[in-house]
């Protein structure tokens, strides 16, 4: 089946260049000498998972249990839910490990260490669990000179248990505006993590594992010293919001969502002129996610999603989702429309400004490799 | 069980609440003197729509072909898509068609309603369309006075299709920011939509239906002369910008987003200061949705919604999600937050500023009747 066959709204997701996206920052990596962990929660499939994993390291990283439940039941094994949970999950936790034998997770607090070693004492099943660390975004985490750090690791240092180690990921670097910016985040990101380390080794607790890392700053750290793993996962789709951060170029994004003209009027659409006319497609708000990232950069700013040809060109001119409805989404820009190619029933592909947002509204991807041909559909796991 | 018992994120409907809205708006409609035909786009769910459906009318409307379908295989047989589709969905309708034997849909444009025509006389499958009329919302539909408008009903009347009548929404009552002005909009609405009849009758053509409305404008209309049946959906439900309308009270509000608390510390959060501490849930951008809609309203803008205790009151203060990231929304509000009340693991339900949005992202309810006790689990139909 061909895209112009399939029914819309629909994800689509490039297979050469989800391929690319992968390779370049295994690359990256291998270049600074440390294991990659890919990040699965943009595009929860295992398709994707075998094509980005290193080699060199084998795990990945999830945002939910319900997709470490997925991939364990995939066969995969190193499975790292970089969150924090809360202590009534560590049921399902447990039942997880049992599936996938490397199984871990995130927690910030001596209660839950508490917690974990209590649970794991109770059941037997051998908890994994890495301190999360606050490295500059103050969502979640310890600071590294955080007081009670070196005493959650000492709970942690229990045989009931396994410690993983150290992990954060500066989510800052989304507000860089700068390559230079996101340089400076990653070396805030590497040495808070680090120190982290250090100040637990130095209470004489090993630390086997150090992880961090966002898909921006994976891309440009200069060093890796000292991590055991870089953790990033918007990379292997990116989105509009990276392609205006300099992460990714617009040629690197994968996913776009595939959406029909519902409603075409050369001669209508007051509010804009009247010889502006509108077009309307059947991607809105839950297709396209409400997602407006790309606001923060006003000269780059997509609306809700860059409007793109049925092959992914940018053949129709500089043309945005201006405005979505639940159902409706409408497509405006700078000069005046196309509407000879922008008929009711034709397609189009919208590029959105942030994938993981986006890509939640659906089960599945039709695949394609650079073409209009659908070569395969990858289902995708959402939920929790 | 219990909501203390409960993974989270999910999504909780208050099915007394959900009971109380239905019969406000069946009153409404009885005392207008006309139909109500309940738009499910918001709770998907055919339990819902038993409770909602008008005995002197029974029918619903629909966003997607997908809730269609769901419906029709639940027995539903006058089930309206409230959107105009794009051609090659055509098929998909006439099937639906044939399970739902009044299945209807909108189209506005001249080709369309000719692309109707001949499949039907193709397929033999008698689809039945509306006409869409825009009524100042500017979005889809052909104003009253397009010249087009007779032409298109005239293609219509076609032995070969049923011609519904014309149906409109004047979505800008969303926009309204007092009770006068919705009113002022349902009068527009009722206005256009009957100004369309009008011309298409004194051209000789029966209109059978006219169809108009949005929670807004049903919840406040002064009349309903000329209307055959009145639409609305959010009511149901009902959400912070509802409320922020003035078309439904707090309490009205049935659905919400129960969550559990993963990261609490009174000591940290550099950003607003470290005396204030900060609380992170594990509902995020997803589990809530990135919509903002209270931010048009400065005085009642809610973050990324309203965070009740698990019982749904407001007892734990002003507070509200400031911030989210994927899995990640951060509390705040006003005052000191209330930690006693907040620590690792504890639950409280967000209500969510636009709940057919926030909706979108879970595959069932669990449904309470006022207190903490799950009385039940309904499934919703999403997707395409």
């Amino acid at each position: 089946m061909k895209l112009a066959d399939a029914p819309t709204p629909a994800l689509v997701l490039d297979r050469g260049r989800l391929a690319a996206n992968c390779e370049r920052m295994l690359g990256r990596a291998r270049a600074l000498g440390v294991g990659l962990r890919p990040h699965m929660k943009t595009l929860k499939s295992v398709d994707a998972a075998r094509m980005a994993i290193d080699p060199a390291h084998g795990g990945i990283a999830v945002s939910t249990l319900r997709e470490g439940e997925y991939f364990a039941a995939a066969g995969l094994s190193d499975i790292q839910c970089a969150l924090c949970l809360a202590p009534d999950k560590l049921g399902r936790a447990a039942a997880l490990l049992a599936r996938a034998p490397r199984f871990s997770f995130f927690l910030d607090s001596l209660d839950m260490a508490r917690a974990v070693v209590a649970h794991a004492r109770e059941t037997a099943a051998p908890l994994r669990a890495w301190i999360e660390i606050d490295s500059g975004e103050h969502r979640t985490g310890l600071t590294p000179d955080d007081p009670v750090l070196v005493e959650v690791a000492r709970v942690l240092a229990d045989p009931a248990v396994v410690f993983e180690g150290v992990a954060t990921h500066a989510g800052q670097s989304y507000g860089a505006t700068s390559i230079e910016q996101i340089r400076a985040v990653a070396e805030t990101e590497r040495r808070a993590v680090g120190e982290a380390a250090e100040r637990i080794r130095a209470a004489g607790i090993a630390v086997r594992g150090v992880s961090a890392g966002s898909s921006p700053t994976a891309a440009h750290a200069a060093s890796a010293q000292g991590l055991t793993e870089l953790r990033a996962g918007v990379y292997m789709a990116g989105d509009l919001y990276q392609a205006a951060l300099g992460a990714q170029g617009m040629d690197d994004l994968a996913v776009s969502v595939l959406a029909s003209v519902i409603s075409a009027s050369p001669a209508r659409g007051p509010e804009r002129g009247p010889e502006r006319g509108h077009v309307v497609i059947d991607a809105g708000g839950i297709a396209l996610s409400k997602d407006r990232s790309t606001a923060r950069l006003p000269e780059l700013d997509a609306g809700y999603g860059r409007v793109m040809d049925i092959a992914g060109e940018a053949s129709l001119g500089d043309l945005v989702v201006e405005g979505v409805h639940q159902e409706h989404g409408e497509i405006g820009g700078p000069g005046p429309l196309p509407f000879e190619r922008l008929a009711v029933g034709a397609k189009v592909r919208v590029l959105p400004n942030h994938v993981c947002m986006t890509a939640a509204a659906y089960d599945d991807y039709l695949v394609v490799d650079g073409g209009e041909e659908i070569i395969a559909r990858w289902p995708r796991q959402n939920g929790w």
